[in-house]
């Protein structure tokens, strides 16, 4: 219905991509076992088993929220406690989802640059955690948010020292995929790589943000992680009784490498407004800009210029604002931040 | 995929309506604000106050558990306790979703005929449950399954004989109405009738068993039960960013009575089945079929004529058999189903 | 204070046993280190194996609530069943501890005469339990109240009869032993018989009702059920930091036999009275009296000549009365007890 | 057992006082009713109604983290934030308590001098919260430690400054008073003026480290605040049977000034050792040492010379050493730290 604006809120606000929709129509066939004991949801087994080049065990789910703190509840004790970056999603932005699913799972806030954890923070962390004292919550996982919540990607490498420490304390390590398509289109590496190649255990696979309707899924690459996951999931009531509808979109999202192509669009968009941001004086981009959100710090009348510029984004502090690029954002509203961008240059200048 | 089968065995493996997938399209346009702060969510509290003759606030959710678990959990504090039926789904299908989700609330199971709530042992149970002990679970809800678990429909005086004694101890009353199309068609009643008018405060509004693609709502009659909810379900995972592909179609769902006129496909499916049924020696219908649901007591020898005839339906014990017709439930299926039973007929004459 | 009334209500009205408060005082010297892991908790770990007769670990706890509810949390993943009788503490007086702390775990009411778990209806439920089936709870554990909530006492072949069958479906056996002592006095064997030997995994062990001072315990055979409880346990705050005067209490508890002692006493005089009560026209034992409870059916008028003659006892039905017997019962209080049944036998003659 | 040891570990090592001891002998005369409806809890009421100058209820729990946790419960919905200092004990040392019963209850940690909350940083901290917003845990308490995990004691105007601001935010007000004496004897005020007068809703009353056997307490100032609470409790297996032994120890602790006189021993042993420390090159107190806790920062080297002497104490960093003051602490041992510590200055110098 918004027709018309200059939309910079967030990649929810997007449509979603029309495969998608025909996915679900062509799902709409016959009729199907219910509860993911379908056809399409078998299909999807090996369809992402080829995709991630091992086998695993995939779990669509309503929303990323869910994915993130019923991952974390499969691989976690009731007293644990779960690593973070301090700006991480599951801290921020879930209501505590991870608290409340993992029955007083607590999370542990961790420095970082971007968004990013910190190895040396979180293996000092660990270091003091106070392992088998119980009045100490015990760790049991590490979270890492790809993309991060500043826009950044980790590298391969990062992931990797990351993992590494987790795995030398017996964590397990958890990837906040909502924008995995992006952070796999920046990167130039397989979705293998990207995830049990460099540690992963198991992934919030993000689709919503990149297309999809209604769906996201979690990604188990160790099949003894996935026993206790299905469980949670039923009693969560984030399993389906229509499964197909989920899992035929989760197939035609991988296929032809539609997934990454949309992600190519908005991590397209976001670079060709970060460096024109990055020119303009008084403005700071507080991460680099490595898929399609830019976190920019800007004075308040530099925001007032671009919101009378009919700029819609969200302020995230009194001096940041945030925008996001979606796989559908229009050339023209490149444009019209690009363009409105300049009037803040004068306006400083 | 499963083409061709002659298929009895859920509502949940029928094909979504096409008019849902349509509403899905339509609302892909433009740019939506999240998490339910979007035009169709808006509309659908409109749409749905029309519908209800009264103020409701509408929440779609994924699943009808998640519905019921969490309707459950916004009326109820920790230490609660829901009376049900002994054969209610939040009982024996949900995986305990409703203790998980309310911290420990406890289910206590009536007898009643007909997967019905008995307002009389409903009255006993409450008379000794120990309201104000600390040791017993304090009672804070009734629970009744409109259809019911076993295929019945409460009649409006049997709905409100059960929330009057409910309201007398100051209980709330959630109706679990996954298939609520099916009863107010059966019963030729208002939505307004069949609900709040009738004494229930919060209703699990069933979609997906009767055409919908991947969503289910919950409604809240009562202002005062709804402030919480919001925070449930967003901490539940249940809150899609992309709200709009499911607020368009539960508004789709109720246009022109399309949600009418689907339950009353699958109702007049099972009726006619029903009367075949009833008709055959050796076959005991254990509930009036009201609905779209048909349960029959038949010996094993039975029901292994009727699947070497390929009709698949579910054995719910050794003399138990349930059929299940959708909206979509071909005139083909019923004939072979129909004539399957004929056979039993001639095997037990 | 309450000198001089005749008090049948329970035996927690009844006082400590001298011996225990003792043993506070007497380890009340010097300092000791925090949260049990001081001498004296140590010593008890040595005792106690030697009690059992195998390697246990023992946790003193604040209450059998929670004694039970975390030896289940223990020992149940979240969304599990645990099998138990329609009468058991955990079900009926607990309220719903067990599904508290185990967050969401389900308790599932088996039919047995004299509050037994019956062996074949355990078989049975578990046969149609849904083993794997994510609609269902998942069964994980047994609990068997010993002596029973009607006060009689499992035989150690119906204990072995039990933990067979739980073994046999991969399910955990907890004995909620409130009444441990009155058992094990009753049936004359030794506490590993009485436990592991049958097959029971984790134990409720009972000691304020028999004569302690705020604390009763949590007894573990197997080493690696324990590995989570600790945590729990401080989680739940049942981990006291001056763990010393819980332990030395638990350590003289079972020293030259005091517990046993304590028990036979109570178990007497329940003896006594049921042999009297039994007697009398219009008064039925609705169980053996095995351990120190009595619950008698009989008409509310004989209800009231027995209150009118001062004895104090919890109604638990319209013609349900309970009488429990303490270690400190006195003959004095018998004696009101049988005499006044006395006037029962005329007052129905 | 640990006779003759220099003992800085914790006021949990500490002896009971004899007189604790003594009501609990007292108390075990005659016959009481169960679960705290005996006349000692009936009398405690009324004695803290007296102390606190206001009608209160006080529920006795085993300890004091699950007086905090099930005080936290009590008073917050389940998807709420508890504001607390950054080193709050409820949030270094109870194992996620708070969390778990809360359901999910989320702690955020604010900055502050001495383990105090600061009052710019919870006002900053709650313009921020998001309150209404579903993604965010929503405000709903804040935790004082007083005497705080530092050892400084908040003053009265201190308390009433967080106070405002929580009520100006719809807050209630947790104090966390495991040292509630010591901070009460500190500030020579009333135990009402330091509590309720100062805004406080609900009090976790320690009694344990200060000379209490097995035994904490919750006070509750808001009759409102109260009605959920003994629910909680129960179902946390935190009411025992026979509280009488617990009421009679809290009655006895507040007779006479006992608790402020027990106090004042740990105070006055812990101020004496202060000034000797505050004069040695090396040593610096992080915090004015105004309870019975010392924090002093130090060299590895100091430490080892401490230890060495005999000092039994707690590193609570690679540079940081706790001491903390029993109500029992001898003379020997202060003068034995005094001491070791002068062989500290003799090493530094």
């Amino acid at each position: 219905m918004a027709q018309g604006i200059i939309d910079f809120r967030s990649d929810n606000t997007g449509a979603a991509a029309p495969q998608m929709i025909e996915a679900i129509a062509a799902a709409n066939t016959g009729t199907a076992a219910g509860y993911g004991t379908d056809e399409w949801t078998a299909a999807l087994q090996a369809r992402f088993s080829d995709l991630f080049e091992t086998k695993v065990r995939v779990f669509p789910v309503a929303t990323g929220t869910a994915a993130n703190a019923l991952a974390l509840a499969s691989i976690c004790p009731p007293f644990s406690a779960v690593y973070c970056s301090s700006i991480a999603h599951i801290e921020t932005s879930e209501g505590n989802a991870a608290g409340f699913f993992g029955s007083g799972t607590k999370l542990v806030l961790l420095p970082g640059s971007h968004g990013k954890v910190d190895p040396s923070a979180l293996g000092d962390a660990l270091a003091g955690a106070g392992v088998g004292l119980t009045h100490k919550s015990q760790p049991a996982a590490v979270n890492l948010t790809q993309a991060t919540d500043l826009g950044a990607v980790y590298r391969l490498d990062e992931i990797a020292t990351v993992t590494a420490i987790a795995r030398a304390h017996g964590l397990k390590v958890h990837m906040d995929g909502a924008r995995f398509a992006n952070a796999v289109a920046r990167l130039g590496c397989t979705p293998a790589e990207a995830t049990w190649k460099a540690g992963v255990d198991i992934l919030s696979f993000g689709v919503t943000k990149n297309g999809g309707v209604l769906a996201d899924a979690i990604v188990v690459f160790s099949p003894d992680v996935a026993t206790q996951l299905p469980f949670h999931l039923r009693r969560a009531g984030q399993v389906w009784s229509k499964m197909r509808f989920a899992s035929a979109q989760l197939i035609r999202y991988v296929e032809d490498g539609l997934w990454l192509d949309l992600a190519r669009r908005s991590n397209a968009a976001a670079a060709r407004i970060a460096e024109e941001l990055s020119g303009i004086p008084g403005i700071r981009l507080l991460a680099p800009v490595e898929a399609n959100e830019i976190f920019a710090e800007m004075t308040p009348a530099a925001m007032d210029v671009l919101e009378k510029e009919g700029i819609r984004f969200f302020r995230r502090g009194a001096r940041m604002a945030r925008f996001v690029c979606r796989w559908d954002t229009s050339d023209a509203e490149i444009r019209a931040l690009v363009g409105a961008a300049g009037r803040v240059r004068a306006a400083v200048a």
